[in-house]
This record gives structure tokens, C-alpha cells and sequence, in this order.
């Protein structure tokens, strides 16, 4: 099974916007202003009926009045005149279109016959079509923002490495929104409304193989085609991408609701689990986990420079706190999560107490707010820690340290050293960062985060990884 | 049982800082500056045995030549001057003390007698003694600065009702850095230490008769005095106040944490379990959980204007969306966590078809994206759900919308209605709003989360709240 070509859908050369409109926030409108004014480097070619230029561009009265490829059509014009838009497009020979328009499926059966007729066509042309009743596609790096989503207008989340997939357009611009305000980077965004072509699980297939893609983050009610969710999933496991799925509909409640929604059969929970088990997918059940699984799974990528735990001792686990307190919430954390304790090697934590002896030198290790004072003390034993062995990865409280120009400075050198070090156990840190601490951490693979058990989680996601690796 | 009268501690008209040093990053000179910079309105002595002044203040050799009536005694001499001091402040008639000085009984047996002879002397004189081996305490609105913790310095959360009281100091800092990053409004900060004195349990039993604390939020390892923190929450219950509280040493790993920390007896986390059910303690396992309960608890006080549900409905929840998606995700949280979710009254039911045939009039209930063009559907069913009397909570996720004008504007009214209409069913929003519109709900009693799932969770907390007010 591969899945259908997204490359013109996503990364399009030139893009036609059919139903253009000259008023900027009608849904044939958006989409202009926003690759206009986004950046968009392709051709983009605005087609109406009668006006000779819209929002500043030169008009088209037809697709084939363009007189020059087209790789996507945006297609906004009333749910009747779909039909016909398609097979426009398939004599311009343009192999991709998004359906923003709505007045399919979910209206009713007529809705379903004219959206099968859709999808017959996209079929018997080799057109990837995305929606119908979809908010669209954007490609971040390319500043292709197929879409008529307002939530652009408000600013983008930086270009990263991770792509996110959504059935519900709603849920994936509002997760897009999270992902800006949190600054987690995003190179894909796809939501698949109605699915007459395009499913979730197509995407998250091509994606499982596009190169500026490490991570993908899914959102689905359920699938419309299991053996094809199955496929895209065992794609991007052999692949080595992982994936973080919300899969709603896991109650009562949900699924009535999912139901009335898309009319998706939400299924049994434990298929799903059992399918979700078998091919290494995590699965969150908010906003912010699916967000921290994409920062914490793409840390793990080549492109990060960041080394995996060596596998035999990925579920041991070495905190290391400036806090006592802390210390304990974040062991606490951890044996309730499943991950290991065990406590430091004699050597480092003899090394430790002849410093400090007041420290506790077992697991969690607490080298006490003499840290602030004398950081040598904390970056030797962070990386007595991350070298001794014993670890398949070391979590750091650090709590305000970082804003103590000694303690950022010996963290600094001592992070770089580990990443030299290619038998080093990767170490993650919490504590409160500026953003530009925040991203050289990140640049070598360092996550950081502001809650202290979420570091732990991290830990554990990152563990599961490695053991779920093909 | 009464608390200690914590008054002179945190609300002093006058402080004296003995062993105040000339450099301001010294434990005996931070509080100086930060007292003298953070527009601290009372009287200010530095206590120095040779200095004339110290940070440009006068300085004065002894507490007795000061000549004046001292509230408060900062205390930042070495352990085996701790003792002389404490003799000085009884003679002065100062009635609290906070010492900083470690080297007490977190040093061993020693230590212990040192922290016992002065544990002594304050209560033969009744001093109300914080710490010794204390972050000291600070009162945000009256500007008391009284710590030596640099957290300060970064800034500090606006003021507000909600109190925090932590065994653990760097716990406290990094807890009251989080509030300040979430501007979450803080009231009065207490770090205990270790507790020769005033315990977690008094601070806690103060503050339930504080007129300026609204909600108590704690973290304890474990209670040295277990009738004395039953006395606390109970008062705290009897009062009306709100407590939250971290208590770590859940796990195996926990409790042996904590058992070297400070020597605590985490103790059978049941005995705990059954003190807190039995007082409506709230408890939480992460910084962010602890802040969260805060604002949502301070959101049921007379001082916000907030009414609290009918606590026959209280459990009763109407979720309204404008996105089916996250609705869907929204109901699966409220079954998961033991909320109901009774279908739409069938009046209301039939108003939101009228107008909007693909709405889904149930619950969750579906306005769907055309809310954005007309909001006032939006407005008018929040209204319809919150005034049926079928509910005691609506939660509304409205996703980017607070950033369209018409639909914040809408909203607005309809919040301003229900807030004068005392039989309607509190709102909670969940979306993304700019800091002035937080600020514009918050005032109204109307709490809003940007992840979906902590609105449905602050709903069960204000359900569990309204069943166990006394």
C-alpha cells in the first residue's frame, strides 16, 4: 500500500485559487491574502469569473486561461460547482486540489452523493484531493498557507521538524495556535475535513517518508479505512518516526459525540490500543501532551545531534536536584510512571560528599542550593551522572539557576562536553530558561522544561521510544 | 488549638536585619535590597556590629540601639550566634524572628540540640520563630520582602488572594517563579524549613483566618505534628477557605527521598488521603496542577464575585463548542473524571437548530464555526445552557475566537448578564485570549484555560469544592 503523492499539495510551485474573492476574509479570500503576504514563493493565480485582478493580483477567468502549470487548486466555489472544478482540473492537468467548500457528507445523503462523485473523480485523475469541508493545508518552511484560517493572522509557530495531521480543522488550527505560543516547530500542517480523498492515514504515510518531517502529531475520531491507518502507522515505525496521536471517542460520551460529528465510528478503544501498541504510536489526551511528545520525540532525531539511551538501560533514570523537594516530587513522578531508580555509583557520590556533605548522594541525588554558589559542583556530578553507566538518562532540576551567569555557564560547557561524549546518558533539564537559553538547549538535543514532572515524562516517552525502535 | 499569631511576621510595621551584610547577594544583604527596592513602607534597621550604614541605610550595632519597637527580626548570623540573638529579641520585645542560618538539626545530633535550645527560647517568649534553615516569608501587597531568595529579583506575580506555604524553600521559589510566569496573584509566601517553630500546619491554620487569603496552597513532605495540621484544615474548612496541597512521598522512591531530606516521616499516604477527604483538601502532583487550583479555587470567593453552583447540579456539565472535535475531547475528559453530562433542555435544543440546522443541540453541545460569523448564537445558547437549571457549570471552548471583536463582544455581554443573574450556572471558558481580556473575565468570576481538558477539570474541582463547603 503507498500512499498518494502530497508533494504537490504541499510543497506546490504555483497554486491557483479557484472562487478567489477580493475581500480578504471570505474563505476564497484568506487564502490570498495569507501566501501573499505570508511569503509564499510560488506563482499564485487568483481565478474569477469577472475581475481582472483580485487583492492586488492579475485574474484568471478559468484555470486554463492561466497558460501555465498549476500543481495545486484551491477550490472555494459552492458545493455544486465542485464537480465541475474537478474536471477542469483534470484536463489542466493539476494533480492536487483542496475542497474548502462544505455542503457535503456531513449534510445529509445528498451531501454524500455529490461528495462520492468528488471523490470517484479525484480517483479516476490521479488528483490528490484533500476536504471536501477542510480548513486546508500549510507547509511552514515554504510559507504555503493553503488554508482560510484566520489563526495565521495572529503569527506562525517557528519552521521546525515536526508536521501535525487533523481530522477536525478546528482542533488543528487551535493546536497550531498552542504550538506558536509554546514555540514548537512545525513543518506540516494538514487538516483532512470530510476524507472523499486524503485520510489522516495518508498523510501520516507520506509524511513517514517526506525528509524535513521527524515527528508527525495526529488527531483522529476514527478511521474511515483500519487497514490503511495500519499501514501509514508500520510506514513511519520502519521509518523511525515516531508518532503521537489524541484519538477522541474514548468514552461514552465521546464517542455519541464523535457520532454526531463526522458520523466516525470511534471503535473499540482496545483495537485501537492494541493497533496503537504494535507499531510504537504515543498517545496523548490533551493539547499540551501531544505538543510536549512532538519537542520530546523530535529531540531524539538525527537532526538534533541528540544520542538515544543505549537500550538495556533506557528505563533507568538519575535525578538530579538543586531542591530537595523537588527531587522527591520528580522520584515520586517517576516510580509512579514505571521508570527506574537506581542510585548513583560509590565513585561519583563519594566525589560528591567530599564537596558537599550535606548532599544526598543516592537517587535522587540532591546536591543542594550549594549549586548556586559552586555550579562545578553540579556539572561534574551531572556528568559523573550521565557517564557512569548506569543511566539511560539523567533529569535535572535546576529550578532559577539558570539565571545565575556562573551556574548557565558551567551547565553550558558540561552540556557540551556530553555531547561530545557518544557513551554519555542524554540529559533533559527543568527549570526556568530565557528563550534564547531555551533554544541552545534544544540546538544540542537538551529539553527543558518548566514543570519538573513533565521532564520525568519526558524521560519515560523518550524510554519508550527506544525500546519500540525497529 | 490556636496558631500562632503570624502577624508581626508577615505584616510588620518595622524589620531589623541582624548580621546585615554590606554586599547585597549575601544571604545577611539580599533581604536589604530587596526590602529596600521593593517599596517596603516600614522601618528598615540594619543590624551591623561595625558598619554606620549598610546598602545606604543607617546601620545600628545592636537590636537594643535601635531604640525603637521592631516587629520583625531577620536573623542571617552563624548557628552558634543564633541562640544570644534570640535572648536579644525576647529582652527587645520582638515578636518574630525568621533565621535563616543553616546548621541545625539538617547537620545531625548537634545541630539538633542548637535547633531545640532556640525552638526553647522562642516559645518561653512567645516569638513566633520561622525557620531556622528558611527561605523566610513575604507579603506581596504590603511589599514585605523578608527572604534572601534571588527569586525575587526576576519579578514578582501581581498580588492577589491565594497564599503558599512550602517545607521545602527552593519548592516555594520555584513554585512562586511559576505563579509570577502564570500571573497568578499571590498574597502572602511562607517557607518553613525546618520548623522549630512555626509549622506548615500554623501558617496554613493563620491564613485560615486571614481576611486577605482566599485559597491556601501548601507543600509538606510529611507532618511533624499530625493533630496539628487535622486543627489547621479544619479551620481552614470551617473558614471557607480553600487548601491545596502537594504532599510528596507518594511512592517507595518518594518516601526514602524524603526520609534523608529533612528527616521527614512521610508517613501511610491512606492516613493522608483520609485527612484531606475529610477537610475538602484538594490535592495536587505538579507546580502547575497547585497553581491551577488556585485560581480556580479563588474563583468561588465573595471577593470575585463568583456564585457557586447549585450544589444539587454541581456535577452537572453542559459543554458548548464551536469546534466538534475539541467538544468531543472535552466530554471524554468530563466522563473520565466522574462529571455528568446531561443532554440540552429540548427548548433550547430546538432555538440553536432554528438557527443553525448543523449544529449539534445535545452534549456536548456543537454551535459549530459559524458562531465566528454569528456570534450572537454563541452568546445566546451559553445563555440558554446556563440559565435551564439543568446544569451547575457550562464550559465553552472558543478556540481563537476571543480575537474576533464581534464575538468577544458578544461574549461580553452575555457574561455581564450572567453575572447578574444569580440563578445562572457559573462559565468557564477554554481558548485563547489576550492578557487584558484575562484579566476582564477573571474580574467576572469567569475562569479560562487555554488547554480544553483543564477547564473540565477545574469544573470537577469546583463540584468537589461545592459538596464539601461546610
Amino acid at each position: 500500500m503507498s500512499p498518494p503523492d502530497l508533494r504537490p499539495l504541499l510543497s506546490p510551485r504555483s497554486i491557483a485559487v479557484i472562487g478567489a474573492s477580493t475581500q480578504a476574509h471570505k474563505i476564497g479570500g484568506m487564502p490570498i491574502r495569507l501566501l501573499r503576504d505570508g511569503g509564499y514563493r510560488g506563482a499564485l493565480y487568483p481565478v474569477h469569473l469577472h475581475a481582472a485582478a483580485v487583492q492586488g493580483l492579475k485574474a484568471y477567468p478559468s484555470l486554463a486561461a492561466i497558460g501555465s502549470p498549476v500543481d495545486l487548486a484551491i477550490v472555494a466555489v459552492p458545493a455544486a460547482a465542485c464537480e465541475a472544478t474537478l474536471h477542469e482540473l483534470a484536463r489542466a492537468g493539476t494533480r492536487a486540489a483542496i475542497v474548502f467548500s462544505a455542503g457535503f457528507a456531513e449534510t445529509g445523503a445528498d451531501g454524500e452523493q455529490r461528495q462520492d462523485r468528488l471523490a470517484a473523480i479525484a480517483a479516476a485523475h490521479g488528483i490528490a484531493l484533500l476536504g471536501p469541508n477542510c480548513l486546508g493545508a500549510m507547509n511552514l518552511r515554504e510559507h504555503v498557507y493553503a488554508t482560510f484560517s484566520p489563526v495565521v493572522l495572529a503569527g506562525v509557530p517557528p519552521p521546525g521538524r515536526i508536521s501535525m495531521v487533523s481530522q477536525s480543522g478546528a482542533f488543528g488550527s487551535y493546536a497550531f495556535a498552542l504550538a506558536r505560543e509554546a514555540r514548537v516547530g512545525l513543518r506540516h500542517w494538514v487538516s483532512t475535513g470530510n476524507e472523499a480523498g486524503v485520510q489522516v492515514a495518508d498523510a501520516i504515510h507520506w509524511l513517514a517518508g517526506d525528509a524535513d518531517t521527524d515527528v508527525v502529531l495526529a488527531y483522529i475520531e476514527g478511521s474511515r479505512d483500519p487497514p490503511r491507518l495500519e499501514a501509514a502507522l508500520a510506514a513511519a515505525h520502519d521509518a523511525g518516526k515516531p508518532v503521537a496521536i489524541i484519538k477522541v471517542g474514548l468514552t461514552a460520551a465521546g464517542k455519541r459525540a464523535a457520532r454526531r460529528h463526522t458520523g466516525s465510528d470511534t471503535g473499540a478503544d482496545a483495537e485501537y490500543a492494541a493497533l496503537f501498541d504494535a507499531h510504537g504510536v504515543h498517545r496523548a489526551q490533551t493539547i499540551g501532551e501531544l505538543l510536549r511528545l512532538g519537542t520530546t520525540l523530535s529531540s531524539m532525531s538525527a537532526a538534533s545531534r541528540r544520542r538515544t539511551a543505549p537500550s538495556g538501560v533506557a528505563n533507568a533514570l538519575a535525578v538530579l536536584s538543586i531542591s530537595g523537594g523537588v527531587g522527591i516530587m520528580m522520584a515520586d513522578r517517576a516510580e509512579q510512571i514505571g521508570l527506574d531508580l537506581p542510585p548513583m555509583p560509590d565513585a561519583a557520590a563519594q566525589r560528591l560528599l567530599a564537596r558537599v556533605p550535606f548532599a544526598t548522594a543516592t537517587n535522587p541525588v540532591d546536591v543542594t542550593g550549594q549549586a548556586i554558589a559552586r555550579p562545578e559542583v553540579l556539572a561534574d556530578t551531572l556528568a559523573d551522572l550521565a557517564r557512569c553507566g548506569t543511566y539511560g538518562h539523567v533529569a535535572a532540576f535546576v529550578g532559577n539557576g539558570a539565571g545565575v551567569p556562573a551556574l548557565w555557564k558551567a551547565l553550558q560547557s558540561c552540556i557540551e562536553e556530553l555531547q561530545a561524549d557518544a557513551a554519555a546518558a542524554p540529559l533533559l533539564l527543568s527549570g526556568i530558561v530565557l528563550p534564547a537559553q531555551r533554544q541552545w538547549l534544544e540546538a544540542r538535543g537538551c529539553l527543558v522544561f518548566e514543570e519538573p514532572a513533565d521532564a520525568v515524562e519526558a524521560v519515560a516517552v523518550l524510554a519508550r521510544a527506544t525500546r519500540s525502535a525497529r
